[in-house]
């Protein structure tokens, strides 16, 4: 294995990361507002670089909400196009407490490097742009034709891309998608994902009285929305973790019984992933399933907070008028998330306690999907992991939601080679969120020779 | 009815309408610790104005936390001793978007006076105050012997006073305590109470992963926090409003049939109170219990909020590592705090799901109680209510709890006559809380004639 592009790479590996540094200083959190400014200059960094190292045609394409950016390099006649696909947009990084170092200082320790961002998704972001100027500076062109489409709004729902993809437009027309946002299974095993989760992101508020009243004075007549709450929740699954909504589980697609038997042939020890990621007294979750059947191939739901009420030190006795429940729910490939929300609603609406009124809404939705060992990308992937790492690649699937991944293949047609870097102790959307620097220079490798290989 | 005190009163009205707005707008919330220094002022605006006015002895006694304030007149020779007491610190105001004026800058609307601790309880302090200052400029004496003990920390569970109060020091020796800080049955109607609930408020803390996870990666074997708090809390209650918590009614004294008899003829419609006090679709509670029997006699239990995960707009898809419970319980007369603590605990420790460790803590408990209506004291107010309302008094409990009415009975063996002037509709701890302006005139004057009767 040898190219020139490789080279420049590795030439340039210190700069590539003094790089990504800066980029990763700017707080590119998209899920609140007063970060917007933040979201349109990483947007305004990306497109700029773009241009800088030779792509074509960069400029951001305005959303609603943050806006995406676009390159092309279309000059490789009778080859393949391949769209480049991650997100600069990052989670918000509290509590921000547990930081051993500032979320938006990039900080290296151990081999890592600790950002907000850092392998989720911007550092990613990043390797797919410094692969294209190692190609472009080291043989004057690109091995295929190359689209980039990189979105801010990936942690907020992606509505912004969603929409510019279902619209079809020219400027995305390609053979295959390229998305680097994804994990590998454990360190140095090349892998490749091929089937992801859907999911809805909902909120149910449950209403009371009119106003907050005192709990000494109306305990025992006024609704309290918390216990309401409470009560729903503890309906939504059983102690299994199987979800109680009526059908949900309708029209799921089990994972093939070889495609089990291959998980199983995985270096995974329930134990050990249970003490050194989770790190709780034990796992929850559906008897009679594996852990990776459950958290790769099977619905789940869980709840991420539940404003209202009185959360400070001390002791507020307050029965609020109002209280919210953020609940999520992860979906199997063969489950449509419109039916699944509609379904979840009018169960909700059903098992409301007496007393409360509730209000059941779509965050976001993103479609489940799986891809195809056989095609040609992925093949051609397959073989550049194997000459990068030296390994066979692992084919899983991610728990986790890529939505775009579903639009690409509904509206453009487009498989998608799923290739990403990351670890599973990255913690992803926690405190001391980290990029591991050997896997983000083999990962600029990785992409450089996926192009190669796709353009024979 | 008439007396120079009085007419004092009624002369100075205005003066002390003016001082109450100057003392309310000193922000003296008592849980939150950027306002200790506010609570230190009020206190001490308090022992200069007893001292003003004749009070001899005042002064600040310090606490663990916010201070006591003490002055007494004890010239009334073979006259009984009244020990008055009210606190003066106040609930936070949030949620401050739906305070229609703001909550530290008193405003009159509509015959009343807004402000956070209008009539809970810094009003109701301050007519205490105004009628001591009646008597003694009016008449240079007072009819009986008195003592004032005011507190900061009522609304956080009064532990600086029930410390005080426990050690039975020379300076609380009463003969019975005047207690302000309840409400009146109905507009016009003097009230006095004569049974309060007791309480225990708690958190209960669970925790699961050792950091906080992606609920893609690791939704289906991850434990979540929310998920098992809402187990637990939707077991500690049956639909009814019934207590699960295994012993937890044993020992309770329920209401005579002839108190319950007399509560049948107070002027109180259910449907009314749902409508204009609640405004919920309906009332919940326990089923066979009237409203007043629920909220005065039964045991009751509310969530006040749970902190943790993630509250802001937006979504965050996160399995926190930990959230918590702000959980109380009202205790009717026979419960024992400690025990009725003892009892949840050991039960919510024995329901928590697998997956999950809880941290069951309490953050403060109060006796409930019952006073006689033959009390000479009790009869004393009764009479004065007479007169400066024309009404006969009703015989009352309150839903709310004010562990000192018990720490008074059983430290310094003292009855309280439970005599407050609030309303149903004053949204106490809410925002737009309230003080009718003519219930703090003739508060004034009750508290006034009180001490006369008792001094007969």
């Amino acid at each position: 294995m040898s190219s020139s592009a490789l080279s420049f790479a590795h030439q340039n590996y210190n700069r590539f990361l003094d790089e990504l540094k800066d980029f990763l200083r700017i707080p590119s959190i998209s899920t609140t507002p007063e970060h917007k400014e933040d979201c349109r200059h990483t947007a305004e960094v990306l497109a700029k670089e773009l241009s800088r190292i030779g792509m074509e045609n960069a400029r951001l394409i305005e959303t609603e909400g943050h806006p995406l950016v676009y390159a092309d390099w279309l000059h490789a006649k009778g080859k393949p196009t391949v769209l480049f696909y991650a997100h600069y947009d990052v989670q918000p990084p509290d509590p921000l407490e547990e930081w051993v170092s500032p979320p938006f200082e990039p900080t290296e320790r151990n081999g890592n490097l600790y950002a907000r961002g850092a392998v989720d998704d911007k550092g990613q972001a990043w390797l797919e742009v410094k692969a294209l100027e190692s190609l472009l500076a080291a043989d004057g062109k690109l091995p295929v034709n190359v689209r980039v489409l990189l979105e801010g709004e990936e942690e907020v729902g992606g509505e912004g891309i969603a929409n510019f993809v279902a619209s079809r437009p020219p400027e995305l027309k390609s053979d295959c998608a390229l998305v680097c946002d994804t994990e590998m299974f454990a360190p140095d095993l090349p892998t490749l994902c091929i089937g992801l989760r859907g999911m809805i992101y909902t909120e149910v508020e449950a209403r009371g009285a009119r106003t907050d009243l005192h709990s000494g004075m109306y305990g025992g007549a006024a609704p309290n929305p918390f216990v309401a709450l409470a009560q729903i929740i503890a309906q939504l699954k059983d102690e299994n973790g199987h979800i109680l909504i009526p059908g949900f589980y309708d029209g799921m697609i089990p994972p093939s019984a070889e495609e089990l038997a291959t998980w199983k042939r995985l270096p995974f020890d329930e134990e050990k992933y249970r003490k050194t990621e989770v790190g709780s007294k034990e796992l929850v979750g559906e008897a009679g399933y594996s852990v990776l059947e459950r958290t790769w191939a099977r619905p789940t739901l869980d709840v991420h907070g539940m404003p209202g009420g009185f959360t400070g030190a001390g002791a507020k006795t307050v029965i609020p008028a109002k209280a919210t429940a953020k609940i999520s729910m992860r979906l199997a490939p063969g489950m449509d998330p419109a039916r699944a929300f509609e379904q979840y609603k009018h169960y909700v609406e059903k098992i409301a306690p007496a007393g409360v009124e509730v209000d059941v809404r779509l965050i976001h939705a993103g479609d489940p999907c799986v891809v195809s060992v056989d095609n040609r990308y992925v093949q051609a992937a397959t073989r550049a992991l194997h000459e990068v790492w030296g390994k066979d690649t692992v084919f899983i699937r991610s728990g986790g939601s890529i939505p775009i991944v579903g639009a690409f293949e509904r509206y453009l047609g487009a498989p998608s080679v799923v290739m990403g870097f990351g670890l599973p102790d990255d913690n992803l959307h926690a405190p001391n969120e980290k990029f591991n620097l050997k896997n983000f220079a083999l990962g600029i490798d990785s992409v450089i020779r996926f192009l190669e290989e796709a353009g024979r």
